[in-house]
């Protein structure tokens, strides 16, 4: 029986594994063989550097470095002796960590780190959580100290029964730092010892090591120089959480190196990570003018469109291309999961502007056990997918792009290889439109600026007198020119009860005047 | 002494209002005040248009209602007197019931809604929660039975101290009506009742409250026509669970009342939801062009952006204006919180292209408590302060605009407030651009798609034999020209165990045979 013009289109346009349980649906973007055929010579340039990246090139010119997250999950590629041998002793490691965590009765774990350590762990965690779980894993990811006081307070007395694990590659991230030594405080003030209760994960030599060598940390995990944050999920970075939390972390690796197996050949159409990336540059004619909106049909897959705003963001989104040439490149990536987002911006994507497509992230199998009819032979889950299936259609129908990932479950193994198809597909987007994926040259600059602002501050502090002046008289006192941003700390200080403000009613917010409390 | 050209432009495009501690700063935007200027006539029917929506005209034509969700903090304002007398009592039932349950002991509350019904409680939740709360909120707002069955185990044995609160304005919502049923078999089969545990809120009249007399819930409270879904979080929709979970509700209201005072000012410059329309006006040539970057730099505050997506994308995202003309007008909302996206996706506001302002949110109180110094004279807060700071200005000197709302500090009142400037600007920036913020025509046609879905699949379950055929086949069998979504029905059931499936290596998935179990 001959298919049906959708169904061959699909069969021309999707990509199946059946081992893994995994597909990967164009069909729904505007794009046809010809088009993918045409990307062809492009493409087949990509694989030529990813290949030379997984031979050890040097892949990161800026920081002339080598991008070895592939070899995490298949050692036996890594291009030396030196690089082979110590991954797999990690892992070990990491397994003996928890092992022995589990035996001393931890119950918590606070992950400590930023971006790249912490997003993708983030992910994991909330994919693969369960109420059986050995540890339970709290995330402090920013620098705000509300923010630390409310999971102190949550945690309560059961911190005596938590495990503090500091993660930053480089060891000098501020943010990093600074969780770090208010939970060393937030130990000491319990009585208790903050050294034996951490672990650090980062690059031997680095100011978290020494740190963690002088104040006797329970453990310290190896980073590298070839890994990059984002895409340190399956270093230590990502698996002693998932270990922690009881997944099964071999399982994960295997699905990871299952996808890279399936995302190393060098045919377009038989790559899904070269399909995906050829439907982001078809959809956005290589510029990234349609927005990517990941849209994963399951609560527990919610954190996949943060992950992968800060994998193709960060990987993408570059002022100069590789011969430098100013090309101004990125896509912009946001989504949280559906149906839910159908009752918020979907009425947006189907009425306004045509300037995104849609990722599908459909999960096949709705529970474990038993399934409930919410109408006679109705579950749940069908509406789930009915949902999904819905919404692609009724896009379709008013000329909006959609693409489709299936996955059979969540399990580790298929987020290891979910995982793995982002970073590939990343990486073989970046080498279309020619920029670097694995730096990020422009935080700098906040940092900088920031460091700026405290410097500022400092000197505003001291200038603080007795007499109630103006921001503009005090940024006069000290020389700066910028009483825009004096003002601007003077009322952050005054806030936090470090000045007074004395504002006259009616008077522009500008004229208040600040002196010492 | 003068100000700095910074200051007085900061003087000249800024609101400050002392009374609730609030800053709206739009001196980094690339506007000035001529520009404002040139707006007042066009915002000036705006507030024309409002005033009349205050005052009870039927600002929703489509569903012939009013929108009168500032009556909510200000019952007096009611156009008549049968709107006047319901509020307050609603409130009082609130407060009775919240003071009910912690007599009773309830520990949890599940909150079953999606959408409107759940974006807006989810955020004063998340924003004023503490480790002291009487009840903890979990939220149910999705029909994903594995997402149920996680917050089920995760609730064990204090089911038995759980209500499970049904939010539906229609009452149905297939989503929330799902999750509904599938608490109450959890309940059953833990022999517990459902209704005497469970609340509804929903129209009077509508198929939930006919469930919930029929069921004898606990209580049932109202919501009315003139309260659309994503506006409902200073009615019942958000007052109840804020209540439960111990939130002072009466300045939650007070909070949005002063705001509202303060926004229905009929003077551009004196109006902080004005300033913000006008500014999103400006930038995006009042046809959204760039994207609205949400970055609270504060952990309790990550969901406004998932809230203002919904308020504002399903609000202004719109394919034709009040003319009929075809206009697909929107703004593109996303972001998580700062300083920790600067770790993620800032590399591409930084460096990628141009499409974009950002919203910073700061909040001047950095802790309740004691500041720990981080370095000597500098504490975690300072360097929240200095990220967000230097990021506003290193966007600043790469010509990237951005706005800042700054707030005091985080409670209730704050909370109210900043719902109720984002309700506003919404609304005043939908008159600019002359579209109806208060339908959403297109929502419907994904859940008429995903009822034919449905219904199909009733069919291809019906048709599945003995006999493994391929999708093509069972389609024909149906008579449904649409073989490739019997396909995926298939595929679905399959994993599901519903239906067996027969692949043979190498075939296309097409090719599969499916029969029954």
């Amino acid at each position: 029986m001959a298919h049906s013009d959708a169904t061959a289109r699909f069969a021309a346009l999707s990509f199946f594994d059946a081992a893994l349980g995994f597909w990967l649906d164009l069909s729904a973007m505007a794009l046809d063989a010809e088009q993918l055929e045409q990307l062809e010579p492009k493409m087949a340039k990509a694989f030529d550097e990813m290949k030379q990246l997984e031979a050890g090139a040097i892949a990161n010119a800026d920081e002339e470095r080598m991008v070895g997250h592939y070899w995490l999950r298949a050692p036996e590629r890594a291009p030396s002796d030196d690089v082979r041998k110590v991954i797999e002793p990690a892992i070990d490691q990491v397994l003996d960590l928890a092992a022995q965590l589990r035996k001393t009765g931890a119950l918590h774990a606070v992950m400590v780190g930023i971006g790249g350590s912490s997003l993708g762990p983030q992910l994991v965690h909330e994919a693969l959580r369960s109420a059986d779980d050995s540890m339970r894993l709290h995330f402090l990811d920013n620098t705000d100290p509300a923010g630390i006081d409310r999971l102190v307070a949550e945690l309560g007395a059961e911190l005596a029964k938590t495990v503090t694990v500091v993660v930053s590659k480089s060891g000098g991230t501020k943010e990093t730092r600074n969780s770090m030594l208010e939970m060393r405080r937030v130990y000491e003030r319990a009585g208790l010892e903050f050294g034996p209760n951490a672990v650090a994960i980062t690059q031997e030599g680095s100011k978290l090591d020494a740190y963690a060598r002088e104040h006797g940390f329970m453990a310290r995990l190896p980073m590298w120089d070839w890994v990059g944050g984002r895409s340190s999920v399956t270093s230590a970075v990502g698996l002693l959480p998932a270990a922690l939390q009881g997944v099964d972390i071999k399982s994960f690796l295997a699905g990871a190196a299952e996808m890279d197996a399936l995302t190393r050949v060098a045919r377009l159409a038989d790559n899904p990570a070269a399909l995906l990336a050829a439907a982001w540059y078809l959809a956005g004619e290589g510029k990234g003018r349609k927005a990517m909106v990941v849209l994963p049909y399951k609560d527990c897959l919610a954190l996949i469109a943060r992950y992968l705003q800060q994998l193709v963001m960060e990987s993408l989104g570059k002022r100069e291309d590789r011969a430098g040439q100013v090309v101004q490149q990125g896509i912009t990536v946001y989504g949280n999961k559906g149906s839910t987002d159908q009752h918020a911006y979907v009425q947006q994507l189907l009425d306004g502007p045509d300037d995104f497509f849609i990722t599908f992230i459909e999960v096949l199998q709705a529970r474990v056990g038993e399934q409930i009819e919410v109408e006679p032979g109705v579950t749940s889950g069908d509406y789930l997918f009915g949902f999904l299936q819905g919404t692609r259609r009724a896009l379709a129908e008013r000329g909006r792009q959609s693409l489709t990932i299936s996955l059979e479950r969540v399990d580790a193994k298929r987020i290891g290889a979910l995982i793995a198809l982002y970073e590939r597909a990343v990486g073989l987007y970046a080498s279309l439109i020619n920029v670097n994926a694995y730096h990020q040259p422009a935080v700098e600059s906040g940092k900088r600026a920031a460091a700026q602002v405290l410097a500022l501050q400092g000197k505003v502090i001291e200038a603080l007198s007795d007499e109630a002046r103006s921001a503009q008289q005090i940024a006069s006192s000290i020389g700066s020119q910028d009483a825009l941003t004096v003002l601007f700390i003077l009322r952050q200080l005054a806030a936090n009860g470090r000045a007074a403000a004395f504002s006259e009613a009616g008077k522009p917010y500008p004229d208040t005047r600040f002196s010492v409390v």
